[in-house]
């Protein structure tokens, strides 16, 4: 079958490591069933990869790709969560596993032709969706959706400031908040993204760091170090921030500690979602008309054009390929 | 000045009970302020008093009117919360004070040139809403916002189903509940209504007590009797029946109790809602562009048209006063 | 393989439905493991069966009992979680699956010296606790446990009614919650009834219905139709019934809406719990030193006469089988 | 009247700021009511307070004190909640005031014959309580309180791991934690706080920064950065970190971001607790005949005897001060 994936680890040139050739099929395992994608997303999780990041040497070649949607062998249309856990996994928050994994880290991803997951980490593909927009969905969207609704505390007339407008999430974040009746902020270091954050919902942009006319009830963070201390101050006592990435680094100056118990505040970790909420995701978009925003649909023999897009940040939206 | 008030109970013809003439302002107490009413809107609570419910003859003349905008004596423009607690209480949900009562029970209405009420029952009316707008905001909008967004559990993409598509509070259900991102589906015994119902935004509009599509996360309870069993038996398990009132009378020919505890279910009892609360929805109006229908605006000197409106229920949104 | 089994119902005569006798062990599918049950505990859910109550006749002759501890094949000392979930079953509450089942109503239950069950139905059994009391716990302990520390919402210092002294859920209910810090009440129509929750913790009894000191922040309902009115009525405003069984009807007179909606109260439906609630509450037992009162242990071949014990009410604690 | 208070500030030398004589009782505002002080307790803020921390020179002299039971003018036996509000503060959550301050901070403590607070700021003593025990509670054990029961979501059964077996809010952490049937574990630096804790109810006692035998539920944390990152290491996935100070330092080595969002976790603020909180402490000590260990009492006019005792660390429990 048709497949991009790492054949090494380049951390100066990721485009380098990526191959696009035929592999065999993996095997099914018991339990597991195998899809036919359709469509598959691009996220930065997968360039990070080809740099090494979170995946060693002795796991390659790996298949890439976290984000798929698909036809199973019984004919159903699917979205395939990406989230796979351990099989001896039994609490009740699956995002709480700590052996899971995401598709492209420990099992092969899907940017081929098929790919094979538990069968429970299938879900319906709601026929309002089509196949590329539905493939957007499993990571940054489901990790947006699960931020606002089930850690923010927050709710309809809330204010909500997104901290970083450029990503993934944050597009996610801004289009699910405004949607949901929030009063959604984003801050940028760049006047392009936040006039681009706007045109896709979001109340008003501010600079990076700056002071706003009023706390806010949540802050969705994934900067980190070089928002930390913003994004404390400008919450309201009682304010939630909710944290899913850092990448500006994880270690800021101040930790602030003495603000999260005196104001008081929480800080709460998220990390992607559960099979549940991707479901919820699903109909909200139905019930609201909501779609991903797809930058580009390419076929996946040109999968380098794609990373090479993507590494460039040469888009504004998500890019599919078509097996 | 001039108002609009009950002067005796009238079971059969409430509009018989019905003045408006010229009274003194009553006095303002210590820590009260008084505000001059620029806009008040009318509810079936106003017709319920007239026919005696709820407003013992000790208590007239009374003053009617639960909901105004206006201008406070500072020059603030502010929207009322109805609802009166005991100086006594100190709990942290005003809706627990037994001793709570709605403006026009205990103390004179908003029908009036001026209302005064607890300083802290003023919150700010937001530019962005007209007074009348404002006025249509602090019964039935809040009542409905505190069932969707503290009580139900529901999260956008989950289905809410709303019983009985006529009333107030189910109107700003419908609009509330489609504006934040989730599923609506209404019952109606009129077709007329939930056609209505439709264009409020709803997704759909079943008869009442029809077999559903599919089984719904939560579901909106004012009817009461009438439509109880139908509501039990279309939760998921683990829904959520929230309730805040029961128009057809609250006994049942079943209780149902063992679908409650055996499906499991959630029964939530809701009534008004907080100050805080009132102030997110005035946020939430103004993030999301969403406004209360009006049907109406009369003088306060026509409030008797305006009633007679709402007797007949010859209106489709709020009836509004303008003193 | 020894059992004890239902071998017809009997509604009036439920003693004579029960054999006792040799069977073959069930096969073992895919999946589930076989555990060698050492201790087994009675319910009243077992008098039920036999009854025919829940039990339908074409699933005889079957073998009966939901609680066990035992080992493992692979020599692990465990306890067996009674809640069977259908394959399919996803969601994140187990409680919630509408096509599970207890040992003993789809599949063979714990009175046999081999009992089988899906892997994740075992839990560790802790060095600290017997297989007898272990044993006691999956079905009325765990209900109790899951109603009052998820469901109740009651914390250290608040009060809670228990309706109905005897029986074993109120039991547990009577020793898990004044461990917890919680001030402990109990209604029973019986005074000796009452005493007896008093030696085992409770702060106060009162009769079936009586008036309360003051009002009460939960109440755990197990009684239904007999005392719904008397639940809803001793409530503080804001305060939660739990209701998990109805054994004097499901139908009471009134079912108090407007007073669930004005006060007003939520009521919480809860049945058994989840395996992480089971393991939740071992710990518990461990931390505490609190353990099951039994009442009997009776090796199985003398099951009937611990039926008999129960069907007599002859009896104060759990009776235990050992085969 | 009798009064303890800060003359000036004095880093180095806090008992050479300290004061003890006749001052002129303070007038009581409108709202205000005034208490006769029976018992009034010890805290370290009170040193601190003596050290310049957080009091500033303008507002000298000071009287100290934030604990205290006493005699309301209506007889009424009372408890002093410790937290007062500004007058203008209308939210649910009064620890969320940004205006908020303690007795002996703006307004005059409770180290003195009389104390003055805003009526609302009086709770009922339960006459089960002495004086002295009722004067501890509402600093310390509100805080831990409040930490366990409403912030940390541990539930009977689970494991919280308390860092700093010393201070006041950690005693009362221990026995509060241990009360309410929580497997409870405390670090201390130093072996025999370590065994004293023990003692109090702690099931085990690790030295500081020990490697666990398994990972906690929860973490109760007043140090800081010395134990930050142990504290997120020795968490479950899904578990929560309740900061309620951090004496050792706001600013820890690693503040742990990618921890936080990948294990992930929760951390959640704390400060004080609200009136409703107070009150169901003093119900729970009621329930369960739990009390906090008194090490002294002396008479007022002793107080620097106290204060050199608590500035030697030369008591363990309370030290009370008696009018």
């Amino acid at each position: 079958m048709l497949a991009a994936y790492a054949v090494r680890a380049d951390a100066d040139e990721p485009l380098a490591a990526l191959a696009v050739g035929e592999m065999d099929p993996p095997n099914v395992p018991e339990g597991w069933v195998s899809v036919q994608v359709r469509a598959a997303a691009l996220n930065l999780h997968d360039v990070w990869s080809l740099r090494g990041v979170g995946l060693p040497a002795d796991r390659l070649p790996m298949i890439l790709g976290c984000d798929a949607a698909g036809v199973a062998d019984d004919g159903r249309e699917v979205i395939v969560h990406a989230v796979i856990n351990s099989p001896d996994f039994v609490g009740s928050d699956t995002t709480y596993d700590p052996e899971r994994s995401l598709l492209s880290e420990r099992y092969p991803g899907t940017f081929a032709t098929q790919v094979r997951v538990p069968a429970s980490n299938l879900i319906d593909k709601p026929p309002e969706l089509s196949f590329a927009e539905a493939a957007c969905l499993p990571t940054a969207w489901l990790t947006a959706y699960r931020m606002l609704f089930r850690q923010s505390g927050a709710r309809p007339g809330d204010t909500v400031l997104i901290q970083g407008a450029g990503g993934g999430v944050a597009t996610a974040l801004i289009v699910l908040a405004r949607q949901a009746g929030m009063r959604v902020w984003v801050t940028s270091r760049d006047e392009t993204r936040g006039a681009r954050a706007v045109s896709l919902g979001a109340h008003r942009a501010f600079p990076a760091g700056a002071r706003l006319p009023e706390r806010v009830d949540a802050v969705m963070e994934s900067v980190g170090a070089a928002t930390w201390s913003h994004s404390i101050n400008v919450l309201r006592p009682g304010g939630t921030l909710v944290i899913c990435g850092a990448t500006s680094g994880d270690n800021p100056p101040k930790a602030e500690l003495t603000k999260i118990y005196f104001k008081p505040l929480r800080v709460i970790g998220s990390t992607m979602g559960t099979r549940d909420e991707l479901i919820s995701l699903t109909h909200m978009l139905v019930a609201t008309g909501v779609r991903p925003h797809i930058d580009r649909v390419l076929p996946l023999a040109d999968a380098a054009a794609g990373f090479a897009a993507m590494i460039a940040s040469d888009h504004f939206g998500k890019i599919v390929l078509e097996p």
